[in-house]
């Protein structure tokens, strides 16, 4: 309805997630009143992060180079893996500043419904690379939900004959939650996961 | 806290409106996982964008060329002119299909505290065009709010020496709404404004 190239731009941003007609529409004019500058540089970041940015190829972070900076960074624990669904999962870890070794991006969850099994996720390589015997203990960091649940399982039947300790994040109340709003679920894994004080 | 050009994209795209900062990063992992081709086309949008898209010359509405598609188009009703605040007040009338006359983008509304003014508006262009006889009724459709009013009262005292009839949007209950939630000054308007059966 707008003069083509206005138009491209609003059907453009709506297929970006979470983006309706209505904010794409904002967007796009938002778009054509900043100074040209800002948004060619928006142009060039998208540009730029689908020509250079790959996977890494021993833990399939997303990275710039061959292998990314946490694999790189020889002063993380080499004894600990931390095995995760997606790389923006490797960044909420790293934002709590606690964990301290590296980590296995599986790119998803066991789900057969969606018709992800084993084998679309990197969990060969994550036995390659536990045959590295500096690796003790692997730390399942799925997400705490069915497709996540089912992933941990599998993974720890898996590794049981290894010798490998496998640990799963502990379940519980979210700090700064109300105990009175939790979910049923979620303060049943807090009485089974209470702990003395 | 990503490697520079993930990071970069997150920080770019949370600059736009609307986009928070998590927002912002499920949408770079969007753009990250998906096809080249695709989001090549929406850089492009963007960039095409910053360089074709200029101010119609005679209306203010967003065009490709010198003059919009509607100032262009022969067959509007040339003794009508609407006047809105933006663009895309241009393209919301344009949707009802209830209007056939051509528009005026005045480029915002008079807000002192803002320190918009009538001189930062396209008034004086508004004037100019004013003097082709052809226009018999202005209607002015700035938004109905305290800077859309004022902005109103502003146009319709300018032009009450000019002998144009000069005619404003209808306020009142939004067809679909609920008379219990309306507003009192909506509702207030709804009365003064009720009309014959």
């Amino acid at each position: 309805m707008y003069d083509g190239s206005v138009q491209d731009l609003i059907d453009e941003l709506g297929r970006l997630p979470g983006i309706g007609p209505k904010s794409a529409q904002r967007i796009a004019f938002h778009i054509l009143e900043s100074e040209s500058e800002d948004m060619l540089r928006l142009a060039d970041a998208i540009r730029t992060v689908k020509e250079k940015v790959t996977l890494c190829t021993i833990c399939f972070n997303v990275s710039e180079h061959e292998t990314c900076s946490i694999c790189r960074d020889e002063k993380r624990d080499q004894a600990l893996l931390c095995v995760v669904e997606e790389s923006q999962d490797v960044m909420a870890i790293e934002r709590t500043r606690t964990y301290r070794g590296r980590y296995h991006v599986l790119g998803g969850a066991i789900n057969p419904i969606g018709g992800i099994g084993p084998d679309q996720l990197h969990i060969r390589e994550l036995l390659t690379r536990l045959q590295d015997a500096t690796i003790t203990e692997v730390i399942i960091a799925t997400d705490p939900n069915l497709e996540g649940e089912a992933t941990a399982t599998y993974l720890s039947r898996m590794l049981t004959t290894t010798g490998i300790t496998v640990t799963r994040l502990a379940s519980g109340l979210p700090v700064g939650g109300d105990l009175e709003y939790a979910d049923e679920v979620t303060l049943g894994r807090a009485f089974e996961g209470r702990r003395a004080l």
